[in-house]
């Protein structure tokens, strides 16, 4: 394994997985660092189009023994996948290397990685970052640039091979978070996982109580589209995300649910003073994330 | 009562609350008929500005019998001060004014109309348009150009008032939506007041969540921000517009428990098949809104 980046354009890095993501950090470490780009991904067509925008220098059909010449291996395809894929590529990986994944979830994977004895190797990885859209056409160095990019460990990682991915991440331009999985799940649960469960739960509710004349579509505005705009994005991405993050988010699900309970009863009672307190109480906290809006 | 817009110059319309809704509707008046503008404010230095600005031709302390030469009047106060101020104003109308509001809610206005024997003068209004600040310094005719003018009416409203505001609405550049009061309250509970609860009880699930390192802040990223952005709005407006439409809320309230409760044990259960139709039901409807977007 190298120390540095001094030898970065030496280094090969593997991708499973060549989407938004694994497709921009690709694309940021070549700009950066000139490293060598070897990508496997279930498209071919994917795999064609990264091979002519100079996206990747090499692509495989398989993950086989060419990922063995990797000093690092991104498992970057949906969550699910790289539980899947972690399995397959670890017995070709050399002993050297650095596995990483970039899935919204990161306890599952750590806990696989510790008893596929491949906890020394596995740092954990999760880019906060994104689009509306998925895909290889959408991808961009840029989308790193100044993003928040959690790093986290169980107590088997090797501590080397996380100063070098902290290095990794800052030479793609994000800014590397350490933290434990636990800590990340319960967080993205919170601000992430949850706020889109109930995305859809209110754009069902609307879908199953509007009326013939479709007037509560008609009256949908600004905020109500705000609000729903998440519920788009892929129903199957999100459905392996609240799966794999089902005990967490579980958690604060039922935690929500006594929330509304209560504003319910404050409502029946006309209890002016509790609802105040609860608009005031999220006006107050939603006014100090809006401070650190990027 | 005049029965066209040809006189409009020579009409006089009142507004008893002078804010962003209430300023941009008086704007938009003058601007598009030369109408003549008489405003009551409780806060002074707005009626001050309003002057300076040309929005209104005459201010007035009190709602009294200066209202009298009106031959509209809108009560544009946030919606709990518009019940109480039309007790006021009602004996100092003349008999063939128009009598109307900008509430959020509608049925507790109707009613209070019907009940003070003014069910035969009174237009309930809504106009679906607004912006993230509020105050007459923010309004501008142009907030109403192409929104939604919900008008609604009781069995007592007289046809030839409601006419007269359909005229009125389109020449403010709005475009009117004839709906009774309880189609009106069941679909902005669904699309707007219930989705301002949730975004609430969101925050304050954070707010009490996160951890001393304020992990959950650090993640909270586009998603959480634009799902919560509503919930920085004044906690005072958001109160007395979530009483008083209360009996509609808490109906749509219970069912979204009923839901969250139902993915809930989807979670519990991994069951692949009932959060697939979960997530695909909402992203299937919400598309069908963005299509209807302005």
């Amino acid at each position: 394994m190298q120390t540095g980046l001094e030898q970065a354009k030496n280094m090969t890095v593997g991708f499973i997985g060549l989407g938004l993501i694994g497709g921009s950090i690709a694309k940021a470490l070549k700009k950066r660092l000139g490293v060598r780009v070897l990508a496997y991904d279930t498209n071919e067509q994917v795999l064609l189009t990264a091979r002519h925008n100079d996206i990747a220098d090499e692509t495989v059909s398989e993950i086989g023994p060419a990922f063995g010449q990797c000093d690092i291996v991104f498992l970057s395809a949906p969550a699910s996948h790289n539980l899947f894929n972690m399995r397959i590529v670890l017995p070709h990986l050399s002993p050297d290397a650095i596995l990483t994944d970039v899935s919204s979830v990161k306890l599952p994977i750590h806990r696989l990685a510790d008893d596929a004895r491949a906890g020394l190797r596995f740092v954990g990885g999760h880019p906060m970052t994104g689009k509306e859209h998925s895909g290889l056409q959408y991808a961009e160095a840029s989308l790193l640039q100044g993003a928040r990019y959690v790093l986290t460990t169980s107590p088997k990682t090797d501590g080397l091979r996380v100063e070098r991915m902290k290095q990794l991440v800052t030479a793609m331009g994000a800014v590397p978070f350490l933290m434990q999985p636990e800590e990340h799940d319960r967080a993205v649960a919170a601000v992430s996982h949850l706020p889109h469960i109930v995305s859809a739960a209110l754009v069902g509710l609307v879908a199953e109580n509007d009326d013939a004349k479709a007037t509560m579509r008609l009256l949908a505005a600004g905020g109500f589209k705000d609000l729903t705009r998440i519920s788009s994005s892929p129903p199957e991405l999100w459905r392996q995300i609240t799966l794999l993050n089902a005990p967490q988010i579980s958690l604060l699900l039922d935690e929500l649910i006594r929330k509304l309970q209560q504003v319910g009863k404050s409502l029946h009672r006309s209890d002016q003073d509790a609802l105040m307190r609860f608009f005031e109480e999220a006006r107050d906290y939603r006014n100090t994330i809006e401070e650190h809006k990027e």
